[in-house]
């Protein structure tokens, strides 16, 4: 593909996240990365890379007909700023994630987006890891059956952050997955989240969510600032079989066991079902090999192929709202002692028109 | 030690854990197995031995004077019915876990045992392992700090209970641990569960409970029958260090982590919280080395010292009723979409004169 | 099967293994346990159980015609002395690890049971545990391919004992399961041994045994009483797949990988073989589900059924005579500083008539 | 430091590792990077950075006066070669390991080094690390007690190389840091090798060294390009205490064990020691944090060192050259089917005048 036939993308803030997209789009045989736009300009030259302008303004980069897309790698509460001028100047937008700091703020983007038929993107990066992809794929080809719970644990030693708490800083990683394996979305009936402030820290360092996804099946997520062990794993238990996510173990981050309890269909009696129609299944484990990709590669192919087939993408933007939409419910949900929030699984986040870019881009 | 000073004991049920309180029992310097009773009487001479009476009948073991007390490994349900006899004929009892199958049957239990001056013990065996002893000890010895955070996790692929749930199943475990190590005992001030049957097994089989401790702690218990790993190891957070026990390591189970966040004490101005006054210790970690010791042997110890000396066990009878009053309070919580039940740390679980044995024993 | 249809069986030495070999012979359908013979009566009679004669008297055993076969569990200096007046009885023979304390005296033994036509087994308890089994299994249909290399570690802080080495305690284990699993039983071109006694405890503590197999593959043991840690591991690799047993994980005990070398058939120059054909299998792991069976129950079994059916066992004298060559080669090779100790793969270990039982037994 | 204190250094080789060296220089306040010099210009260019000259001359690069030192980043068979004429032009260099393709190359390096008063240095990276670092400090402040074993394994799928065996290709690294570790380097009384190549690549691809090191103790090397498990450990057994490094476990790379054998010094006699001086200690374990550090930064700060100090490093000539005279009488052992080939311990690798740099040299 010659440099003629692809997208020209500009990153948006030259930071900690930046670097990463501006090196997988210039790596990228769909992108040209055409301009990275920060206030220190220096920060900005140091990723920029060879023939690729530097800017301190947002607008000098929305002006330039050869950017059909900017990747917004600013902090979160600045994410609605930045996207809303770029949609309007028509350019196609990934940010990173959350999508915006508010729910309200993020439904305004989608809105636009959809209006504009543009792709709005959240750059749900573990989305585009081999195992999540994998997990996806086997749940979608039914090898694990319908899904019974799921339990995520994402805890270690890390940064008490100084504007948010554990759960904004760690669960949109294990929602977003979520949202990604679960068929239809993650659409639970409601959150109840439970935090713990121990050392006085002014947020919460230890957080519970507990998801329930209808149909008795549960998701549960365990996210934790203050554990000296880092542990990121994640249970899936379906009828068929259940899976072991361990991303920290990297000669087998997957196993499929065939092993689980199985209850008869139709037991005549509470008696029988009791004791004759429980059986256990305990079957081999299988541990798919993965190959090995940079998720950011994956995400920035994706971001194209959306653009270029006008359709959107499992990270869109309502995926987005999706996660942020249990964020708030759980923020609500920590002001009343851990009282279940309800939410409305059939109801989309946020009202709005159908959301389908119509506006297929063809690459100048 | 003759028998002329052991204790005699007899057992009551040989089931799935009475012969382990007879091989235990007939084991020790302290005690003298006198008889075992159970319906069975085939079953009660496997685990009897030779010498020992077997009986069908609980009055027959009451009526000897050279039995001081009786070890009931019965279902649940009987405790009570089992223990009142025992406790009105002057016996000292020790009861396998939980200790009634309802609060109010056990308080009845501990209130006799009191006005007798009887020692009550629930056999929570797991607090007589090396690991929980140890982990007391830490605690006890400030070599933890204040308790910040307890996290537990047990799950299995377990068999589905056809009269119990998980939470009664399985949590009385992690429950009876929680009440040893925490300084005072488990004495949260409230209690949230959340509970999935996503099997339609009548039952949940999946299940999470919290529990704010005061202070801004919490603790929290993963129980679950339908994992396919088997996962032990329960989190426990200080301001000094934390420590990790796997149980199901018996290389290292338990670590010691010097890691940790640090606030300082009197930040003048929250700015000065946020930016300056959190710091982090990324120290050695310590696995101390554990004594090879069946935990019931020393349960039987610990029974018999109490006897002697008159004096009430870290898992007497009050302990056994704080974990009901928590599994109590967990089932009605379950029943309002998991809110919080609040518990009075602050009382006792039942108004009770104090539960000090007055009665020493000397062995017959 | 009735008792009448049972093979009558004596153990003899009731000592560490003896009570297990009773305990497994008394729950077998294949046998009725008729006698336990130990010096000590006390000890044979809490090892006997109800109805089992017990004795001092090898002869008393030997005499009586209900008894068609005796397990030997006495230390191994003796076993020849307790093995031959048993086979001139008629008696059917299994023996504890190693067959014999030399070569001569098990081919002795060996030699005495093929003349008469009766079973002599060596108990290679590990060959009957269900991990071994599956990899005997694995590499019998092909799935591994040839066998390229194993490589076996069996270390932990072990009692230094007072007799024999850490060869002669520990690598028995390893050899007589190479034995059992490789086609055509272990038979190595030489050994190469090499140990070290840095404690000067006047045996070696540590040892490395190398044992070209032919065809260039080699098999390579690590034993060491020295290592703090405990590992038990056999890596298999072949042409096909590569198995890894990690006998101390009980989860995931084996592990086959689908990845590996690929050299093709024919490269028609060296330039060709060096940079062409060489290709990397990286597939998926797979772990198959291992029942739950005692090893020595199964060992009964297939001692009862090479007896009934008049042929041998693939842990037979034979067997036990090629652990015992390559235990005696590896001392000389200690002895010249490690050089290669010459074995020829195609002689059999002590040159005897075939050795195939040809007296069936019929259960008295 | 200014510039203006900094030693100046170039880079010979932009290969696969010379862009590490590169990075590593440019970062450290001790050295000013000046020069890359490779055959591919483009290549150069890519590792040199703002304002450090390319070129494919050497001549070009020794000629510079402002050029202190050279890092040399070639294959193994250009490394006296390239060497060669830079100490003659009175540079420091260091090279990549190993430090010669032959102990006849190196020696003459070691020996042009020393008559000029030159610093030569091998690049044993692995010696850098927080991890190896350590367990230095732990032996030689007599943590360990004497050392009575070493075990390493370094086994993982690996690229079958063009051009040397597993040995050469792996065993540099375990050897290099046996060197940097033990007390006196690593001079073993002999070396036994045993390889095998069942795939015919033409190369050993499993290889084992046994390496006596005097006083009954005992090194042991594994190296395998065939393992489908990556495993990188080394157990170092000492009389006080023992060392597990688990290059794996980013968690817990080291673990230290006051767990082991003794044996009581002065056994009167021969049944007093089998029976009664030996015993057992079972204590605790523990597990020293590390810094995070990168290796190659430390390893330049310690050549600049010994440039200014005019003093030689743990990973100077001689210690290449040890490592070059093991593999070398690896490679004949395995000639004559794993003999142990002798090697004198007291002997200098080879017969040179003492080696200390005479000439300091202060920057520029």
């Amino acid at each position: 593909m010659t440099t003629a036939n692809k997208l020209g993308v500009a990153v948006i803030g030259a930071g900690y996240w930046g670097p990463n997209l501006a090196r997988n789009f210039r790596a990228s045989a769909d992108w040209d990365l055409r301009a990275v736009c920060d206030l220190d300009l220096d920060r900005a030259r140091s990723v920029a890379g060879d023939g690729v302008a530097v800017t301190t303004s947002l607008d000098e980069v929305l002006a330039r007909p050869d950017i059909d897309a900017v990747a917004i790698a600013t902090p979160a509460r600045t994410h609605q700023a930045m996207a809303m001028p770029a949609l309007e100047a028509g350019k196609h937008v990934v940010v990173e994630k959350p999508l915006a700091d508010s729910l309200a703020n993020a439904s305004q983007m989608v809105r636009t987006a959809a209006e504009r038929g543009l792709v709005l993107m959240a750059d749900h990066t573990y989305c585009y890891t081999p195992a999540v992809l994998k997990i996806r794929e086997l749940i979608a080809d039914g090898s694990l059956g319908d899904i019974l719970f799921v339990d995520s644990v994402r805890i270690n030693l890390g940064l008490i952050q100084p504007d948010v708490d554990v759960f904004w800083d760690l669960a949109p990683h294990d929602l977003s997955i979520l949202d990604f394996i679960l068929p239809g979305g993650l659409r639970p009936t409601g959150v109840a989240a439970h935090g713990a402030d121990p050392l006085g820290a002014g947020r919460p360092c230890v957080g519970y969510l507990t998801l329930p996804l209808g149909n008795g099946a549960l998701a549960h997520v365990h996210v934790n600032w203050l554990s000296p062990t880092k542990i990121r794993q994640m249970v899936i238990g379906g009828t068929r079989r259940t899976l072991v996510w361990d991303d920290l173990n990297p000669q087998q981050p997957l196993s499929v066991y065939d092993r689980g309890v199985d209850l008869a269909d139709q037991p005549s009696t509470a008696a029988d079902r009791r004791d004759s129609t429980i059986s256990y299944r305990l079957g081999d484990t299988w541990a798919p090999a993965l190959p090995h990709r940079e998720a950011l590669g994956q995400m920035a192919t994706e971001f194209a192929a959306c653009i270029r087939e006008g359709r959107t993408s499992r990270t869109d933007g309502e995926s987005g709202l999706r996660v942020l939409s249990v964020l708030e419910a759980a923020a609500r949900s920590l002001q009343t002692e851990g009282a279940l929030t309800r939410l409305d699984p059939e109801q989309p986040a946020v009202p709005v028109s159908p959301i389908v870019p119509t506006r297929k881009v063809s690459a100048a």
